[in-house]
């Protein structure tokens, strides 16, 4: 455990092997395990060894240990299209293996901000929000004037052309001209998630 | 008269000799002549020949002509800060000078959606919206979203960083996840107005 | 239905399933559906539950419902070389299904400047003209010297090297020595031909 | 006021009268006043009305108002190198204007690691930390990793060649391998501090 | 003498000093001597010694020695706009101080095809032609379609915006549609005269 | 023909029946057709119906008609390395195609001069120069600096990492230190034979 | 042999024969070989041939002949995470097959520097030390602070998004606050370990 | 002193007093300074207080202290072209403040081989060979293959228009076909003396 956080594998350029054979050693130090960028070939044999861990296909995410919700702030993860969902959702299930307590809604993009204002309430309630979208990324700056919460921008790679795979979203989301935002990397979901836990246990702490 | 258009002379590169002699010329063949990107020093010279000639420093345009209403269409030219104004004021004279019928409404920006949303009427009623915006250039979308009509967004060089002089902003509005807007070069003002010349030109004709 | 047009579904990322459903709540609101980006696996799925829907494999675009032009004005789709045929097709049959009245004519890139020239008469009839071109993407900017009609350019990703996957052709287009053109995304048949209906919507209306 | 926040002017491409009559306009509303980028010869004409005003010019802000601390939480804030200075000042002052309660280290280099550790105390104690750093960015992933605080990272344009006046820098604090940092625009002071705000703010609250 | 052209003095970086003690030792050698990129300020102290030099302030070029026709084939030098004036000029004095035989045509942008189409038999008894031109770069993909003669485009700086200073018109021009064109570097009017003056001297010498 | 050259057709994004009925219709007309960057599997199909058809897959190239020597000028082609191959190749059938004279001498790398040093006759024999390389593509600049021929220089994409497919060998040609040189796109050796065959058809003819 | 060195083939781009005879003709000369870049299937040929041969997967290196320790210095390997393992390996066995005497440490990463920190003994005794890292490439920087030995950074294309496939490690690595790393290209675990020979052989023979 | 070398102080954007307290505060510790990057203006007020401080506006380099010669490598340094000159100068008198051995040569440029390899004895007997060029970056791949020295490779950022301000110079040398160079940042002769003394100093104590 590198500085009290719940233990994480980087699944995507590791082996079934590899990846079960680290499990192992950390689950013998009596930590859960969260594995990101796992794909359904590699869970299979990871289940086959650990038949009650979980996998959510669309995350690509495993976790070998129970959902224990250990912080009460309301972590609001919210996405502009239903394209954006496997970011969203390795957000969602990270937030939920750190402990957290995340709501998640999809699809508030702003060209129909008539979906986003009915949700007005969930905004200004929330104590920290993820908010991810692809394309030109103008959903943080949009919610970025609602509410006064902490802000969490994940650029994801939707989108073709000038969006340069995601590039072009996270450039605009830090030019963003609503103040405060701050942003991760394109498609960090666990990234987000994490920052989300950083926020959350330090102050809960206190 | 390159295709049934008012002369235009593009007046950055070239020194005031140049601009007075090519204005000369063009107002012998009786057209009216704009001349954009012309500064203070520049058009002070153009006005000792041409005392009647307009010009408004911000927009950086001079006009030898009258300002003679064309067309009837409803030009509606918006912005999403002051500090887009020297762009959507080269759009307005721009627009002025082709005979169209502008209004010009600024800071309108995504950050603060109540003033956009205070301006509804004057977005549904607008026969063609020019949009101007810089930083992470959101408000094309939102705009497209609230509305049917045609859409010129005009990506604008403000903000610094991640922005890249304007690039983030335009690459942004390219990869809008609101379907049917068309984009101009950054702080090409004079771009769009001529975009919206073509149009109404073309359909008021009709 | 967001803001008065068609239902669209971006089939791209989406599962055969998915874009079943969501076609089937988009019927029950009796609003056709025109699917973009759908390959012909795809389709053959979709083409067993709705054996009447239209399904075109190189623009990779399906439609259920009738084409029934609703608009008058002429839209004029019109590409550099043959290697452009899927953009341009996408923007055909997007118009067609918006009722619009397309004409496509291919392959009048600039190196062979007789053939576009003996088109001179369609383009100066013509009340909008989309006009895709990769590698220079040179075309919109002779075309732009022949008429004054509105002009939409879709720059595409066909050639290789320098043209960066069609960015250099977009950022070319951008930069065009002729004024008033407008530029959408790379490839983006299918927002040219949502450009023109905002123009042709708003215009026919009045 | 946009969300509850004091009102900031963003003084960079705007006069002097400009601002002045801003600031008037905010000061009838009994707000206080922050003016970012803001130079010298401005904020002279600025003190002269306001001789009670607030000025620092390496940071580039001006200050109309009190600073009064509202928040308890601790704000640390460190940079790589002497250079740094002016943006960490920026978010130094901006804190302090916000209520916040912000302590300001420099010259805590990733290449000097003694330096850095010599801090650990006050790194541990920290309720959210701001780190600044220019050429290879480096500073934020070693913080991330001796601390479980939130962690807001600016990337600075202190560099030259490689360094792409801070796009470099910013990429790669994006790409950090300590997980959970989130990032702000180049030279972005005021944006971390913001961002600190919208967190301690949120939680303070509850 | 590297291989058996005149001798050139790129004078940019180069202080007038240093550009009169090089002219003095290669004048030694009764070779003439050309500079590129010198300003007005030093081609006056470069006057002051050498009273029959040429200079030309637009071109930046400088000449000692006398301009005498060596070869006889038709170098056409042409340009899109009168922006691209310094461009073409420096290519024209260099041909001339190379011996060559050029004739310079301005402004035949592709946006205004008459104007190019007037000069068809210019265009089509060239023994090679220079084709400069800046923004979307689309003069010599036209030249390229209307002659078969060797055609060297120089893109030039001239745009803004998308234009990037010119490398959006460089990656236009190798992105041609029309074959082998070949290209020199942005505003390399001299390179673009020295790839004549290899391919006239090998051919006439035959 | 568009220009008096062989019937050329780009086979890249075209199916094996189009360019079967292409070539059908040009072979119509009584004229050689080449093929480019056509592959294995499509040349078989075309070899089925035109037995006697050339057909090289290094160079992916396919040719309908008799290699006719039609031109005397000696065109040395010459590439930095093996991995350069398939473009030199590329550029030796089209240069056979078109009637002309080519020589090919294959990995001459300016890290082992020694090897290019002793072909100082055929480079300085030669009427013009084809020059192939990849990586950093500096062995156009060392050729440029022992001839007086012209040169066209090559860029391909043959490296990795810092070599951006190409793009840095391409700009590093762009930016050579020897005059003169000139430059088609990342591995076009069909259009460094065409601006071969421009150059030798222009000046054998006089 | 090139300049004293043995004989590499870079087998990427070269068919499993090709590789087969390159590998005679150098055994011929009585050198041994050593091929980088060389997948499985290429390596069983070669085995079948040369049953001898060194083959390892993990670095896509073969070697035909005995690693033979030819100089003393201590070459210290060293890696940020171990995802890093292709390119260290492919450093450590060119090292072996150099004659160099190699020692690999890996997953040193800097948001874990405890672990860093343990091997300060074996970086203070290094006479040469490569650091390889993906990501935001932290770790020469922190190592160039911890010891005065020659540093060879190498970027690794690990990571994703806004890491640019390794680019913006490499920018990052080039504009290190810690003084005197040089840097090679991405991934280049042979190029480093040949750097670290070029000094070794150097300054052991003096 | 961070890890036993001489103090550097990085001049550029620092005032005049800053570096004035920095080198007292330094001197005190009896260390030599050495400044880099201090123009004219600064170094005279260096000089009022240090009147025996060494300073080269060329290289933009003050010292106090001695020039001592502590080590007996052989580093040459050489450059391309004479506008490298204030990179190769502060590359040398950087060297001189560590107590090596410089060497310059100056103007080797691979467009004229035969005064590189007039040199090629200084080349074979150096220990160290710094080699800055602009433009395309050629000569270290030339070097490289004529030495088996260690060379460490300095881009300049000597050039326009593709050369992208030293950019593509860099990558270029990054992608070099010879073998075991390494790169430093661009212009910085700096960086590339201290990679000498580490080498220098390291196999020297042996
Ligand atoms: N999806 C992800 N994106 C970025 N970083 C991740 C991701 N998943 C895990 N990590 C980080 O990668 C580290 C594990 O890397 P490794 O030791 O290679 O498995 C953990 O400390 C995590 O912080
Ligand atoms: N080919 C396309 N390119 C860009 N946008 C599209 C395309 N096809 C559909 N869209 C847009 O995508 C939206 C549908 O996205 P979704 O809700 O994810 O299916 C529609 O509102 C369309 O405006
Ligand atoms: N390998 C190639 N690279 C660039 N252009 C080519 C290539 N092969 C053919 N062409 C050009 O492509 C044109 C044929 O395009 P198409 O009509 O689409 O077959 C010809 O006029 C050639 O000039
Ligand atoms: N020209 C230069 N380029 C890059 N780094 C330099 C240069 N000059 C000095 N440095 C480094 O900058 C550090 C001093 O930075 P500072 O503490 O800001 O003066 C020293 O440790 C040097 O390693
Ligand atoms: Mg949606
Ligand atoms: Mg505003
Ligand atoms: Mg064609
Ligand atoms: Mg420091
Ligand atoms: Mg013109
Ligand atoms: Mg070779
Ligand atoms: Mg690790
Ligand atoms: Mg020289």
């Amino acid at each position: 455990e590198r500085c009290g956080y719940p233990e994480v594998i980087y699944g995507l350029h590791k082996s079934a092997e590899r990846i079960l054979s680290a499990s192992r050693e950390i689950l013998k130090l009596k930590t859960n395990v969260l594995i990101s960028r796992i794909n359904q070939e590699k869970a299979n044999i990871l289940i086959t060894e650990f038949p009650d861990a979980f996998y959510c296909e669309t995350a690509q995410i495993a976790y070998i240990g129970d959902f224990i919700q250990k912080f009460d702030s309301k972590l609001l993860i919210i996405s502009a299209g239903t394209s954006d969902e496997s970011v969203v959702k390795e957000a969602y299930y990270s937030a939920l293996a750190f402990g957290l307590k995340p709501t998640l809604i999809q699809d508030l993009g702003v060209a129909g901000l008539h979906r986003l204002l009915a949700y007005k309430d969930e905004l200004s309630q929330a104590d920290c929000i993820i908010v991810a979208a692809g394309m030109e990324g103008a959903l943080p700056s949009v919610v970025g004037g609602l509410t006064t919460a902490p802000i969490i921008a994940v650029p994801t790679s939707v989108g073709y052309g000038a969006n340069m795979e995601g590039v072009t979203t996270m450039m605009a989301m830090l030019s963003s001209c609503a103040s405060g935002l701050s942003v991760v990397n394109i498609d960090n979901g666990f990234g987000a998630a994490y920052a989300a836990l950083r926020m959350i246990k330090t102050f809960e702490k206190k």
